[in-house]
């Protein structure tokens, strides 16, 4: 027999379902406006040193000239050459509302961007001198403006990182492929622009190292309260970067809500049993309302958006070049939500929006969301609600505002001004769909995906920089730098 | 000028957002074995009674015979008349599993029930003697053992209380249809079975009143204690029931878990990310491997399940007529949980399963969940995961099983025995797409749709019968009635 003493198994003990300190780190990242790495003051000049070291190229193109990617026989859908990345196809949405078949009626067609992979959108998190920074990107997306804007440290669709690219790897992608469970802060499925993707999900995670990590010229680590200060700014912080920005999770500190949690999610599922909006995708040649020309597919009215081509050329010593197509909206777009206090705690005033792409009838979007001069057509009474609240806020009632580029890697001068806007006198019983959420509870709901739509998702995390704004402003003299 | 004294408008305060006192009253509920309207005991014979008063009476038909269905010239999809309802129609599944499409690849097609309306599945509750009881209904449903089964106070698809049927009012459906907000305790849109199922949903409610509720024939007020004491009994509580009893908020009393729940929550999304599960929808004549005869939709090796058709008279004063198809399983079927203690803490092993008709990819299912006969056919190793375990498992490590109906009213003779299984060997490190979850934790998941499916839902309800009903032996000496 063996001598030999076996250890008896070891057997974890349990953790707490929460970790209790990640709130306050956070907390304290927030209230740094100084980061230990990079002067804030100096991002936007990297921005255009990265730029100009990458020769960076794009020109609009016939689709005669796309290289890559063709119309389909039969379907007329556009697809690239190796039937990856994404298509655009048509849509088909039916929407009819209340239970009893006597809300709202409506049925459209348009064309759509379809890609079914999941991607993924991560920001790498270390500590310097005790505070936590995000290692962000400078990167380049053809349809932004300015090209290159702030970034996560990695933002890849599954055919970036298995290569199907034939380019660089993916940067730093390992962290977020197979990602050490305990140093995971976020990680989430959530959805995109419901009426320009069908169904798309990216996952988005922050996921914090102790480990070293090469210091690269593409690349900065800032903290939560720098990245609020950039939020303040014109087209420089990314869509993507917003999302997962979104999902940090802040502690709640306010004392309660208009409405507790339980009541907040059944009126949500109330509004989901409502709506019945069902969506098809249907062959891109057979969508009606809408002309294909040489260079734009584009509404009969001019409305909405265009899908159009460019060719792209990047790169600093290898010269990357391909060609792509994009969606391009007709204006500048507004996103805002209404917010006033409650009991003494801020609340915003959030839609249940239905939008085509979505996966699930409807999610929460701000309380105006809209490019005005789609609706410069109709009597006022048929132009969204809200919508002249918004345009028409006095600067002093405007807490916060920027213009911000949605996705450029899929959308051409996509931009949106996004406002915070004071309302005091807004209605405590708002009209149907509209409800009054206090932010902790939507920050709570970023746990989970389809719950918020990417607009609402990028006004909270607006709203988190306004706050860290007002708090670095008191804690450091207003000496954000 | 107006001398009147306007007062300032009343601004209401915030409420927490979390009910403080709900977790006790649901405790209570279920430690009371003895309820103040109705002995547990009487229950079987109540339904025995109700079946007698109502006459039901279900015969198999051929396809020829069914009145008010048709297969649709062209598509060949089953329908009813009216358009309304549900239709049986086809599904063609392709999954690749792996972020690299490495994984394990499955393509197939079947027929599938569609029915995109959202129903409601109601349990109104009421305080009796200081004691949430919850309004049970002896409902008959076609395809259910028994014929009736304690199910929700209202069961009702859309079609249903808008009267489609022309049959007569759903009782009680008010409760649920423009509930008092200060009045639920759960409502949550839910799954239901992805391998029949072309994405389902249902809204999970529970309502509390106060105020009077007629006394019906047909219903019976119970406490959770005398519900878990009946969820014990074979055929008894139906699937509407256990889904929405699996909803119920007990408060966690337990001091953690294996993995934090942002680590479980990084995990789900790492399954959901790593699958790519695309269903779409077929015509129903156009799924291979399946053959309609005069009397069923078949699989050409006989396995899996069949369309069938039944005519149904029920009715005591007036006698109700309507034919439909079922899916009729071939055999009875198993859903387990293996459980263990880690840290002291009572663990579930829990699976990433996809099904076709999910709305997306994966869902978290039970360890084992299957019909043993459609795997006979393959070497032991084909065999799914830990199935010979939950059937060799020796008497004394069983802590729960009961067979139990799946959904009546679109099932025919879809029984399975639902068991929990003492493994304390079972590894801590299990297989890709399982992990282990704290009951609190998953319970937690239930306020949220498509983490949990179904039958997860079912065996998280009869877990929570089988504390009750250990809690309810010391509290009470046994004295369950």
């Amino acid at each position: 027999m063996s001598s030999r003493i076996v250890p008896p198994p070891a057997v974890p003990a349990v953790r707490p379902r929460e970790d209790g300190r990640l709130a306050d780190r956070i907390a304290l990242s927030a209230a740094t406006g100084r980061g230990a790495r990079a002067r804030t003051g100096d991002v936007r000049a990297w921005l255009a040193e990265r730029r100009r070291a990458h020769v960076f190229h794009v020109e609009r193109i016939p689709f005669a000239e796309l290289g890559q990617w063709r119309f389909e026989p039969g379907s007329g859908n556009l697809v690239h050459r190796s039937g990856r990345f994404f298509t655009v196809e048509g849509m088909h949405v039916v929407e009819s509302g209340g239970p009893f078949g006597d809300g709202p009626y409506r049925e459209w067609q348009q064309p759509v961007v379809r890609q079914p992979e999941v991607g993924i959108l991560g920001i790498l998190a270390k500590e310097f001198d005790g505070v936590l920074h995000f290692l962000m990107q400078a990167k380049m997306e053809p349809g932004n403006a300015n090209l290159l804007q702030l970034s996560p440290t990695v933002q890849a669709t599954r055919s970036n990182y298995t290569r199907a690219h034939r380019g660089a790897e993916v940067q730093l992608v390992d962290h977020f492929l197979r990602p050490d469970p305990d140093r995971v802060v976020v990680d989430v499925l959530q959805s995109e622009q419901g009426s320009w993707f069908y169904r798309k999900t990216n996952r988005n995670m922050i996921v914090e190292t102790a480990g070293d990590v090469p210091e690269l010229d593409d690349f900065r680590w800032l903290t939560l309260g720098q990245i609020a200060e950039l939020l303040h700014e014109d087209d420089m912080v990314n869509m993507n970067a917003r999302t997962v920005l979104s999902c940090v999770p802040y502690g709640d500190t306010s004392p309660g809500a208009l409405l507790s949690d339980a009541q907040l999610l059944s009126w949500f599922t109330g509004e989901r049993s409502r709506r019945d909006v069902r969506a098809e995708r249907i062959p891109l040649a057979d969508v009606r309302g809408w002309k294909r020309g040489a260079e734009a597919i584009e509404h009969e009215d001019g409305r909405y958006f265009r899908v159009v081509a460019v060719s792209v050329r990047a790169g600093s010593r290898e010269v990357v070049h391909w060609d792509q197509p994009l969606v391009e909206p007709v204006g500048l777009g507004v996103a805002a939500f209404l917010v006033r206090e409650i009991g003494g705690v801020p609340h915003v005033l959030v839609h249940a929006r239905a939008e085509g792409g979505f996966l699930d009838t409807v999610e929460l979007a701000p309380t105006v969301q809209c490019t005005p001069g789609n609706y410069a057509h109709l009597p006022p009474a048929d132009r969204p609600p809200f919508l002249d609240t918004v345009l028409n806020a006095p600067p002093s009632q405007v807490r916060y505002q920027a213009v911000l580029s949605e996705e450029g890697g899929r959308f051409l001068n996509a931009r949106s001004r996004y406002l915070v806007v004071e309302a005091g006198d807004a209605p405590l019983e708002p009209p149907p769909a509209y409800i009054w959420a206090a932010p902790a509870q939507l920050r709570a709901l970023t746990r989970h995906g389809h719950y918020l739509n990417v607009e609402a998702r990028t006004l909270l995390a607006c709203l988190n920089a306004a706050a860290a704004r007002s708090r670095g402003g008191l804690l450091h003299g207003g000496g954000h730098r």
